[in-house]
């Protein structure tokens, strides 16, 4: 019964089996194989971008970084969310890939930003000439770390203000396959369509090993990007055992089935929070519920065996009601999920 | 009539003089020179702190990202006001000296943080583990860049919170002149014996042309220091002529004649304010003052020729009342205090 | 017949068994997992260093440039041969994770530098001051790059003078395999008990998917060792899949008959290039063979669909005799090395 | 008797002056002052450059740096002489500024770099791709760190294999006074018309107490150079302090007239080191003398108090005959020539 994360959880076996296929013979490296050809191929099928520019890292704070890398110099100004994962749990990585670029954080409900409270805080940096930095990119997160979703509608707001100040877009998207799935849309209508420059698409989360695509979808934006991949230690010699990762996810959907199963055990559990007295702290969009509960709820989970994280650490402990988080996974077992919800309702 | 800043002035004659001085003959180059040697003798001298390390730079951001630099790692969190001129004013000079570190700031009335709210951060940011990276320095400004002044006891307040969590505090005295001059204590009072490790004693906006001494109390804390001050290109092949600028000022008091003077002209502006209907944003205690002033003073005032700026920015042109921000210095004439306390007055 | 690198070919079948092994159930990640914890017993056990602290990695420049980043500032000097990995081949990756640091080559025949030139490079460093930064850290590779081997004396012999200027050693140990398998010796032989300080123990190139091991003998020198890897994206949510692969390895001593089957095969193709009437232009002591060989041994052995390079690089197209490398792996097919010994025979 | 550098004596009295002459009155900071202005446009008169971009800092570490890192990502080639002042005496300053970028240094007679041996380690560099990082910018140094000069033919040799390349030509140009001088040609001769793109035009050595120029030609090479400037604390706030010293050099040709000085008393102490049985290591072209002499020459210079540097460092001590480098300067007293002159004589 872990709910601690979407991290805590393995890789899908259909990611195992393509690892071991792929295994054998030798081809050459750093990228220069069949198999990432294909797998870059395919992710370009997925979001309906012929020219876009595909790259295979490991990690997704590996996949953030390189793309505020590759759009802010030292002296830019990075503008996310004040709870973007890129500015509370990266370690820095922004600001050490770019040289000492500066993350300038945005309040808002639910871990998403207001394009009117950007636009403002752009044109304040903007206003500060030299003093504040060069404004340099812009980064939101789909789905949000509160498990919240940025509809179409308030992507193309902000890639707009973004646009019009002639900064780039990128799209953390480390469970983009629970924004899709939940959105119901293309991946082109979440990404480009809507005006993100740069995507980071999650495999980690959902299903593989350890595997991200970055992608550029204007290829003048990808220029020197390997240089940077590999400056950065990101460069695999046996480049395809990542690259069919992300292969055997897109493939034939299964990334939309597993990222629809957790969002659909993350909806049962709101409804159960509710039901037992709790409260939701953000609408339950994707696969991850914010919620406070009653104490005894709590106390009954945990001797249930359940796994999870008081939000937003562990200093709520011993709160009235107790401020909690859940995470669901491409693989969290319904039985976990129903032992879960009975525990809570008690 | 300029009010806009204290580095719209030149030198102190004094200051030119010196420069001549010390022009005859040949020297070694880079620090080795006795001119230098003298100037640091000078500044332990009138620290109080006869083991300290001084060194000079040009600028008061070159000191203040050398100094961050030498105390937080790459990954490091420095903590400090969210009007620090580190923040706000340096174009991200200490992320790149040190070569990623995190800014994280604090709120708090009149500039100044409280050593609450900053226990209260830093507990948060070393609860995030590895995420948010590793708690590096504490950083506080003196004179603040609201005018106002750290008392003693809160200089000390804010050291002990440093202290407790093994970090070292560092104070940004680009105005400690002034700080000093209005606190009418020692040198050593508002620094070391308060708790500060590193001081940036600036000279710049007190009479130098541009001068400002880095010092490091505990010469452990300045190991590798030249090295850092070189890769920076802050190193002068001719030493003595940084030096004596601050040799200048500090020999024979006159550091503390001239903070004086601007402070005092500060206070005279603060009370034609409230005299002339407007209101202070924050105590005036040393040579700034901000505040609203009735439209009509403000067009006054600028009829009369005077320069200022809108605060926070020109974004506050057409309001009512208008928020300005007074900056006086060493040699602001009184005869133009007194032109613009008439303007204001009406 | 693939003798292009060593990391042209996949993963040892029982690396690929135990990514499946471990993937059950949900574990905490970051490394908190006991597959991570028992990895790092084993590779301590392995190295007879109860001490040491034992982190991983998905990649070789990640490897070495985070070592070069932990021991030598921005302001460093990095000691190396002047055809290590680290200078000639990651893209600068030690200048990025140092901040700058300079690696500063050493020549040396057959891949080795010479305990002497070191130490007149390091005096020269270190006289000059400021000027040229300070010395920072000294990095050798075991096996070469020349497919040499360090012996145990050699090893000594420039840690000695490492540890004399108060700077540590690094080993970059891609080939640590082939180097230990090599020499006879044990892994701790070649790499504490002769000096080295931190070593690079390298699994991709023998047998895993990606993986390598970063040691550090003495725990101090590990201090904040993870705030860097995680702020360079190297360290792994599901970390169990980099653990499990070195431990697939190092249990049970697969590690070692991989790398001699490796070595096994080159020494039997170097006989063959001088029975073929070419000549070695280092000696072959591990995995690689760098030779020269006729004109119509390399058409044959082209024709025969040998993959190999040309040496340095391909500017050497069309020289007699043809200068060439050739790799020889955990898994090259016995029959592909009597295919190519065939046709360099003729 | 001073012959240790050409940074050991002060400033030219007219240097002084114009420090006092612009003193009065209040100005904008940060560069937006009328006496910037003025030496922007002189040294673009001076240079026949009316579109070029000027600014100034104060060493020309930084000068050197801040044009690597406007030209060189941080996975950059940097190619330059092996005994270049970028490579040699900035403590890693061109590695700090770009992030990483490494300095691939060339061999070459007399400090200077030949454009076959330069093209064929860019070919090189070229040949690597990703693993050596991306050939980014040429820098020479003129007059050389040996004293000697590259003509305008030989500049723009270099030239031409940089923008074969698509690559920049930056030149260090500390003592660029010495080699306009000496060359006789204009200052528009030896930059942009024989293909430098980027100049850093030095004050320091020539007279100014700490100022530099730096020059971009094609104004779309100085995108965002003052978010680097000021990045790096090299923005002075009372800027026109900086500006004013170079307007003192160069109205008025002062500027050449104290190169040439300099250049005509190092002609003279190269022949008096022949006249005594010495020999120069390479022609005396400006102002810096490079032989060995006699050890009885060596004893009586010292004897007569002439301080010097032995070449390339200490170590020289006791050698037969004795390296030495001897660097006249703008002011060196004709009579500390002659008395050396007479000493090397006997």
């Amino acid at each position: 019964m872990n709910f601690a994360s979407d991290n805590t959880y393995g890789a899908h076996p259909a990611v195992l089996a393509a690892l071991s296929d792929c295994n054998d013979g030798a081809v050459m490296g750093y990228g220069a194989d069949p198999v990432t050809e294909r797998a870059e191929a395919v992710i370009r099928e997925v979001l309906e971008a012929p020219q876009a520019v595909v790259r295979f890292v490991a990690t997704g704070t590996a996949a953030n970084a390189l793309v505020c890398g590759q759009y802010a110099p030292r002296y830019g100004r990075i503008y996310c969310h004040q709870d973007a994962h890129i500015e509370t749990s990266e370690c820095g990585a922004p600001e050490f890939f770019t040289g000492g670029a500066k993350l300038v954080t945005v309040p808002g409900g639910s871990g998403k930003m207001q394009p009117g409270e950007l636009a403002s805080r752009m044109w304040r940096g903007a206003a500060g000439g030299m003093n504040g930095g060069r404004n340099g990119l812009i980064s939101i997160t789909n789905a949000t770390e509160w498990g919240t979703i940025y509809s179409l509608q308030e992507i193309a707001a902000i890639a707009d203000v973004a646009h019009e100040a002639g900064l780039p877009l990128h799209m953390d998207g480390a469970r983009f396959a629970n924004a899709v799935a939940a959105a119901g849309c293309s991946a082109a209508d979440m990404s480009w369509r809507a005006g993100v420059d740069a995507l980071c698409f999650g495999g980690t989360k959902n299903g593989a090993m350890g595997a991200e695509a970055v992608v550029f979808f204007d290829p003048a934006h990808a220029e020197d990007f390997d240089y940077r991949r590999k400056q950065s230690g990101h460069v695999f010699s046996k480049q395809r055992f990542l690259a069919v990762q992300m292969l055997a996810l897109l493939e034939g959907g299964l990334w939309l089935e597993l990222a629809k199963h957790a969002n659909d055990l993350a909806a049962g559990l709101a409804d159960a929070i509710l039901a037992a007295g709790g409260n939701l702290l953000a609408p339950v969009q994707s696969n991850a519920v914010f919620a406070t509960i009653p104490p005894e709820a709590h106390a009954r989970a945990k001797a249930a065996g359940a796994i999870y994280y008081l939000w937003p650490d562990k200093s709520a402990e011993g709160q009235d009601p107790v401020p909690i988080r859940l995470v669901t996974a491409w693989n969290t077992p319904d039985a976990d999920v129903a032992a879960l919800i009975a525990a809570l309702k008690g």
